[in-house]
């Protein structure tokens, strides 16, 4: 665990006489200019990663560096971003409220509003997509088994970075914001590793962030396939053994 | 199946050349009174238990019967829920928005505002909570690999209720929604099961409804541990291959 930030993943709690070691969560709250605007359970550190990598998801900041300031004391569990935002947010989700929007067509009609489809390309072999989550670091989880991890990686397989926390969106914003922080946004050509299910705001997440392909540990929900579908991004899940099944836009795997 | 409302848990997609099942997820929002209140990803069928367990877990609503008209077209995704509501819901979230709140102790004293401690008993054999997952009927997610479920089972260890869902946390408003129907809360006496992690809102909504016992298959986090701890509630994860962790509360498991 070289990465400073790491030292807030777990915790140490006692039970059937012995210890163990078990996953951090607390609340943080984002503020924007000063005023509240979400609290939401997270693993401590990286916060200004998760705050930002959040934000962009929901289209709220642009890819323009932005620096969150984390607070100093890590206790007071909140994260101030310089505003302006770039729309209203006095409706805290996106989805638009009257009974025609709230489907899963309207759903996906929103993500098309934030994000443009994915542009071609890479093409990565198979065999490849089904080890990355073999590649991804998780020095939390072996040690809890309570954490989830996203891994941004290239098209040869080489990790970038990963993140870790007990919210499985929280640890793809941190990676999200990490990348904006780094100016590498979109993410054209990468591939982003998630280590449990394919739920739809991890494909709108990815989506926004520009990533064309996304790969899983379990299983996709049907909003998720169809979400990638009309997005253009190569969905794959149960990525394990040696094996992966690819969902949507095939056209960017090979077989060898 | 035998629950007509379960024939929504699950969608055919094709891959790789044949045909698969996923796990259906759709947006749901809910209303009071005709007004927009939230708007939750979750997977069709049993929305009316939804969204009363939603609400009650949030201290919204008290365990006075009352019923939620669910769409008579469920592709509508909207259920409407009679009030008036126990206090003003302006501010989304529960968490007080003074940086002092958000903190894991800001956390636990707003728990302990919505739901006494937790009465002593039952005592449950060791092995019988380890073999409750088990016994768990989790049907669509035998068929997708992409639902959590929950269960409630009474101290001799048969199952009540379960419920599955996309989210682990609608999975058990699904359960916590139907005993309101049925007019048996609080849940004294009661155990809860969850098949995935134990987060700090599962142990919140468990205390809430009064469940003196909650187990789950995954690993607790920090602050999961500390709410239970405090509510006095048996905490017990890890639930596998006849082994079972209990984190706080042991004086409800006996070894034999």
């Amino acid at each position: 665990m070289s990465d400073p930030q790491q030292r807030f993943l777990t915790a140490v709690v006692e039970h059937d006489g012995r210890r163990d070691t078990v996953a951090v969560e607390e609340p943080l709250e984002i503020r924007v200019d000063g005023q509240p605007l979400t609290v939401t359970m997270r693993t401590p550190g990286h916060d200004e990663e998760l705050a930002l990598g959040f934000l962009f998801g929901e289209g709220l900041i642009g890819r323009g560096a932005r620096r969150a300031g984390p607070a100093v004391d890590l206790a007071a569990n909140v994260v101030e971003v310089p505003g302006p935002l770039l729309r209203d947010v006095s409706r805290r989700r996106f989805y638009t409220t009257s009974s025609c929007g709230v489907c899963g067509k309207g759903a996906l009609e929103e993500v098309a509003v934030l994000a443009a489809p994915a542009p071609p390309g890479p093409v990565v072999r198979r065999e490849l997509l089904a080890t990355l989550p073999d590649a991804l670091r998780q020095p939390g989880f072996e040690a809890t088994g309570g954490l989830h991890a996203t891994g941004l990686f290239d098209a040869s397989g080489e990790l970038l970075h990963a993140r870790e926390d007990v919210g499985r969106h929280n640890a793809m914003d941190k990676v999200i914001g990490r990348a904006l922080l780094d100016a590498t946004l979109p993410l054209n050509g990468r591939i982003l590793c998630v280590s449990g299910r394919l739920s739809f705001e991890l494909v709108q997440k990815a989506a926004v962030a520009g990533a064309p392909i996304l790969v899983g540990v379990g299983a996709p929900t049907s909003l998720a396939v169809q979400t990638a579908a009309a997005q253009g991004i190569t969905l794959a899940g149960f990525a394990r053994d040696g094996r992966v099944n690819v969902y949507t836009h095939p056209e960017r795997i090979r077989a060898i």
